[in-house]
């Protein structure tokens, strides 16, 4: 089901997660990949370190990209996040017009793929996507458990 | 139901509407008021011009105020715009804590506060906001009408 170019962009993901963590922000992180397979943006969150509510690893990948080829829309490209997308940021992914969405761990409490208003199949998607998920779930719920727990 | 400074405040978003729509933009026009009722950030749509299609009006004024606030939240704040905000905005609106959400028209194409996942209401939203409704619905819901029937 994954390949060898996914797992290899999803470990980019998970060591912006790690980033994040030392950071002091959410252990999450998200890369995104042009059709050549070539990464073209990678970010963990960060939220606090800027100040800013939106600054999710996946919509700072995408304004970032899309800042750099000067359009809003980037078709062709997948993007690959360490843990299911928010609302939010499952909205930005359908509005930038991303190819193929990857992500690690399911996030029953915060998701907005496959919990909560599960945006994608809403009738007021109108972008249809690939949705894959599942590659190093283990690895990324660890991570974010362990985040949590030392900060208890 | 609604005050005059609702009246006033809403005025001021189709204000931004109106000037996003003579730059190109969607007509859709947001405020955030704090506290004290002063408005301490306002934008229209700005997605084609940024190059950001997180570039709404609501996630522009959030970002800007928390920035110059330094903190990813503030509670205490109410925004008004002048349509429904759709899934990444309501998302936005809750994670920055927002006390109170005005806005004008519904919005059954792309919103997601009475359409859609209906954000506000789903257990992983983790933040209890005010919502109102039908300020300047007519104007707003005319504004984005023209709008859209002059592209075509």
């Amino acid at each position: 089901m994954f390949s060898e170019e996914d797992h290899s962009h999803m470990r980019c993901a998970m060591e912006e997660a790690k980033k994040a963590a030392s950071m002091g922000e959410v252990p999450i992180g998200a890369v995104l990949v042009d059709a050549s397979g070539v990464i073209v943006a990678r970010s963990g969150n960060v939220t606090i370190t800027q100040s800013d509510p939106t600054a999710h690893a996946e919509i700072t990948i995408i304004r970032a990209r899309c800042q750099e080829v000067g359009a809003q829309r980037i078709p062709d490209h997948d993007l690959y996040v360490t843990l299911e997308p928010c609302a939010m940021c499952a909205a930005a992914i359908a509005f930038a017009r991303i190819r193929r969405l990857i992500f690690a761990a399911p996030d029953a409490k915060g998701g907005g793929v496959l919990h909560g208003g599960q945006f994608f199949g809403q009738p007021t998607c109108h972008h249809r996507i690939i949705v894959e998920h599942g590659l190093y779930a283990e690895e990324s719920g660890q991570l974010l458990r362990e985040f949590f727990a030392a900060r208890r």
